[in-house]
């Protein structure tokens, strides 16, 4: 089958790859129909996952059909139409019964990282049972992708985590695709005030258009300044970090009103300056998370329900065969404009 | 009247002052009977706390009997017994509103910082009926006295916020009398293991006296090896930092568990390093607080029902003519090992 592979920091190609099999009871081989890009997946090549070693299918998103499945899945059977999760979860460890897959002490962020993913034509899927979900007839592919991971991070760990509430103040640092679906989940809450933060004036215009009630161009410097006259002085009730550098982090510490949360989503390579000189009488929580992906079927009511649309996160679309070029486009998303990018197996 | 008056940095002295009269019709004027130091009144002698200047009597906790109300004030008359809590709430600003009276836009840690406090013989409480509480008749004063801060700080800053659970494990970093008042509300939620660490084997004794299941003197720069040794390389679910510097917050940065809760207690003249590189993804929650002093009324009742003893906490005695020494006592606890001192007005 076709597969792209991680041949090393900044080195990929798109090769013939031997077809996975079954290895434990609870395995489904699915044959892929979508798949995407993450943002991971170019910290990988970057060389930032030393989990992820040379010769690995990357991908931890997508949709597709069941092939085959162990002896021990009973939940699944051939021909199912099935969502991938980003997390592959046991279900039984400690971690799993508390609800933190994400930790699972087998599983977790195992696909395209430490185990196969889904860039090819088929993956393993390890824990079927807990790591699939069944798709309802007629639902489009392209929207549920948005369900394998980017949806269900920007929900949980900043919205959730952030404690969005009916009437409260949100700042979202960051309008790339992950900031942006906690722009569309952030909604479900009815917040009073949503300001998008970034640098690219083409992404705040999207996130205006996404429900944002204000945009912040953080590129004169005076981001808080601006954000606390629009508080009056106060600060938000919440600031989602959705970059993952210093300067974002910090800027949410600015920003946080008294008894405000900073969710972070960001994925940081580097420790940020934490003011608590400033922060420690304030009553503000700081909060990181891996997805736990615990939101998986309320988003999948959501979407059944059309209550969101996660297609608008959609620009860019590819064929297995151009997944080079997918790459290419999504890693330079200042100047190509893209957010989601589906490729078809 | 006699009082202790703050003088700019390292400089106070008991000095003749004017008796506090009623200013606002919600004022009440209390007699005190006791009174005590705390670790913020030694942080406001070396200059640390700018909202507090010279001329300033010092002191936020005691008990006492009331010697007249305004004409606003409803829960209280002269001659009633009550405990002082070291925040003044107006109850109903939108902080008082949502119960963080920490920061009452009009109220909050005023006394003995921006207006006089209770190291004195005489107190003017601003917001009365939401500031003072009545104190059940025979009830022991000593006691009492350890509810009007260090109790409710490390309850809530600590123990409430650091979700200490049924079988948890618990680290508390810094054995002073804030880490202690942490140590004995914890027990109230039978957590599995409450691990004490501190530099001071003094202390350390003390909090093995105090219910602690293991103490880590931190000295030998081996207590997160330690510790993980102790949790079989988990960590820990709950995280207390009772001290307030680098050093002890970023040792509770290695020692917490995934998803679990770092809480702050330390009031922090600098910032620390936040590791975001490796916590970004271990679903960690930090929190910060100034106590609200929610917890009063359910401490009172704790109290009344002999859960606990605050007593143990009290290592020294002093007159009111005596605080010059009772300063020296306190400020020197490595020396005279003083926990709390009690002041007799």
């Amino acid at each position: 089958m076709k597969a792209l592979i991680y041949h090393g920091p900044g080195k990929q190609s798109l090769d013939d790859h031997e077809k996975p099999a079954i290895t434990a009871p609870t395995d489904a081989i699915v044959k892929i129909s979508k798949t995407t890009i993450c943002g991971t997946d170019l910290h990988i090549m970057k060389g930032d996952v030393p989990t992820c070693t040379p010769g690995r299918i990357l991908g931890h998103e997508g949709v597709g059909v069941i092939e085959t499945v162990g002896a021990g899945v009973s939940a699944f059977k051939p021909g199912d139409h099935v969502l991938i999760s980003c997390i592959s979860a046991c279900g039984r460890c400690a971690y799993c019964r508390k609800s933190m897959y994400s930790h699972c002490t087998t599983g977790g962020w195992i696909l395209g990282n430490s185990i196969d993913g889904t860039q090819a034509e088929f993956v393993r899927i390890p824990y079927a049972d807990n790591s699939l979900y069944h798709i309802p007839a007629g639902a489009d592919e392209e929207a549920l992708v948005m369900l394998s991971d980017i949806l269900p991070t920007g929900f949980e760990c900043g919205v959730l985590n952030g404690r969005v509430q009916p009437g409260s103040v949100v700042a979202i640092v960051g309008a790339g695709p992950i900031g942006l679906a906690a722009l569309l989940t952030a909604q479900f809450y009815a917040p009073a005030e949503i300001i998008m933060v970034d640098l690219d004036d083409n992404r705040l215009e999207i996130a205006k258009r996404f429900g944002a009630t204000a945009t912040v161009n953080s590129g004169d410097g005076k981001a808080v300044e601006t954000i606390m006259r629009m508080t009056d002085g106060r600060g938000v009730d919440t600031a989602i970090e959705a970059v993952g550098i210093p300067a974002t982090f910090e800027l949410c510490e600015s920003l946080v009103a008294p008894g405000g949360v900073i969710a972070n989503i960001g994925v940081h390579g580097t420790k940020v300056d934490l003011h608590l000189e400033h922060l420690w009488d304030r009553n503000v929580t700081i909060t990181t998370r891996l997805v736990d992906t615990v939101s998986t079927p309320m988003l999948l009511n959501v979407l059944r329900a059309n209550k969101i649309d996660p297609k608008r996160l959609i620009t860019h679309h590819f064929a297995l065969d151009q997944i080079i070029e997918a790459y290419e486009t999504f890693g330079h998303a200042a100047k190509s404009h893209a957010l989601k990018v589906i490729i078809t197996a």
